[in-house]
């Protein structure tokens, strides 16, 4: 049996060309005392994977060249030698971007398809949701009646950071692209008020949506957004820092936050967080965002395209935001 | 009796003109109920003063154009009405850069000039060195074995900043301008070692001398320091922000850290904070740095210029860093 691979072929530059990656077919190793195969059905696609490729020290080590482009999926075991996995087991865990794995399990759950649609495991009971959870109440620390301006609002993470912000009490602002997005966002995840950044001022929309100023801006963007977000916020606000999807792809430095200053004003304090700290209370995260979920409090959708020759489009619309919801690419079918 | 008094004339753009102030003898308002008239001894020259000049909105309100210019400062009682002071006492309050001045002694103590000398109630048992006492065990939260770097090391604050990191055992690593001040803070104040950016490599320096990275960034300068700092900084790492001297007499915006996403990758934060904040635990500053000090594992020096005529010379070493400790202007003969 032969399975298709997506492998890193060269680091980009910029943003990445589609001859950054080449599909292509490989033997599946033979299965070793406790390591599983599985069937990969749903890969999710994210900004972080951008960071991933680049050959500096990060959290976790890049992608090599000629290596599977890194990924969470979810898979179907379809051989087991391992004592925690059986044949039929639906499992997440990091798939990479491949019709097949083996696996040694480490760090892998069994997901039950019954209980949620499997693309789910991606976002909301994924990595995204968890994102969301630990990054607003561990790192952001809400406050009922706080003001919690989100940006990547409709995004994977930034729609459940939104709505756990309204469980708590907090008003809800977020910024997004377009107006179906925006809409999406008030309409259907419940936040008090959203900016459209591509149509409206965003000084002038914070200035209206945030009339008692900022607490926690929860900051998926960085760039121009976290500057003006900076001149908005109150005294001893927090301000997450959970990606900067604006910056992936600079070809120049960064933009560094030029009103950093505004920490110092406002006593206030800028705070950087990955969701792999907080490995050993995940269990937590799912219960938590299980039963809010269960309860209809949050809501969440999902864009899933298909197939694996089509990963360079869809892993364009991360950046190009022409997507509604959580990204998936489908790799092979459910049943 | 006349008092000459630096009132602010006009609001500076960039590194403040001779002009900014002007000097000018006025009438001392008669004494009211609660109220007291203080001969002013020294005044504090600190980088801060340059923010209070803008009109910005900013953790205290700007100095007013005619205003008297704001500084805190020692005076001795000449009269009082005041039930908490009398007439003889030093005191230490915001006096204001003037050589008399009324106050309702709201936020006044008293100080002992038989403890101390004076100037040192403007220093290390002053605003600066708690200052250092807050941003360092409050926002820093430093622990035994960790490294400690401090931008602005031969300064007020930064020289009492390092010396608490070594009472605390940790490594403290500073930054300063030439030769001279390199010496001081490791030979004088006792710092593991010192970083002259003036003549070094600061990027090589923090390699050479901080080989397990950094866990605090104690940052007084911001600008280009920050920028390397934040590429040298461990997992957890803190950054309380106490100033920016380097960027307080822009013309351009203010530089922000380009390598803010470092904040990110190492779950670190970067926290701003006035001394302010801890106004109601001044109390314990001034017995623990007064402890220290007694039990000699707290140097200080004070660099004293003499005459309120001398306002504007001595205000540029602040930015010139043309000083060697505290800068105070001594305004009236101590006996």
């Amino acid at each position: 049996m032969n399975n298709r691979q997506l492998l890193l072929n060269k680091r980009p530059v910029g943003f990445p060309s589609e001859d950054v990656w080449r599909l292509e077919y490989n033997e599946i190793p033979e299965l070793q005392e406790n390591e599983l195969l599985a069937q990969v059905l749903y890969i999710s696609l994210d900004p972080a994977m951008r960071g991933w490729m680049n050959d500096v020290k990060s959290y976790v080590p890049p992608v090599q060249i000629d290596e599977v482009m890194r990924c969470g999926g979810v898979a179907r075991v379809l051989e087991s030698n391992h004592p925690d996995f059986k044949t039929g087991d639906h499992v997440y865990g990091m798939t990479g971007v491949q019709e097949y794995c083996v696996t040694d399990g480490k760090g892998w759950v069994i997901v039950d398809p019954d209980l949620l649609p499997l693309p789910r495991y991606l976002g909301t009971l994924g990595m995204p949701g968890f994102t969301a959870y630990f990054g607003l109440l561990d790192v952001g620390q809400p406050k009922e009646g706080e003001t919690v301006l989100i940006s990547g609002a409709a995004g994977a993470v930034g729609s459940v950071t939104g709505q756990i912000a309204k469980i708590k009490g907090c008003r809800a602002v977020g910024i997004a692209g377009g107006p179906e997005k925006c809409s999406y966002v008030v309409n259907e995840l419940g936040f008090d008020a959203c900016i459209d950044y591509k149509n409206e001022n965003v000084r002038q929309g914070i200035k209206e949506h945030c009339p008692n100023g900022i607490d926690i801006y929860f900051d998926n963007v960085g760039g121009e957004i976290l500057d003006i977000a900076l001149t908005r916020i109150n005294k001893g606000a927090r301000i997450p820092i959970c990606g900067a999807i604006s910056q992936y792809n600079n070809e120049v430095p960064v933009k560094g936050p030029s009103n950093y200053l505004s920490l110092l004003i406002n006593s206030a304090r800028m705070e950087g967080f990955v969701v792999f700290n907080y490995r050993h209370r995940y269990g937590e995260a799912a219960k938590m965002l299980g039963q809010w979920v269960a309860e209809g409090k949050i809501k969440s959708r999902e864009h899933i395209e298909t197939g694996l020759e089509n990963w360079y489009p869809t892993f364009k619309k991360l950046f190009t935001g022409d997507k509604r919801g959580k990204l998936v690419l489908q790799i092979a079918d459910q049943n």
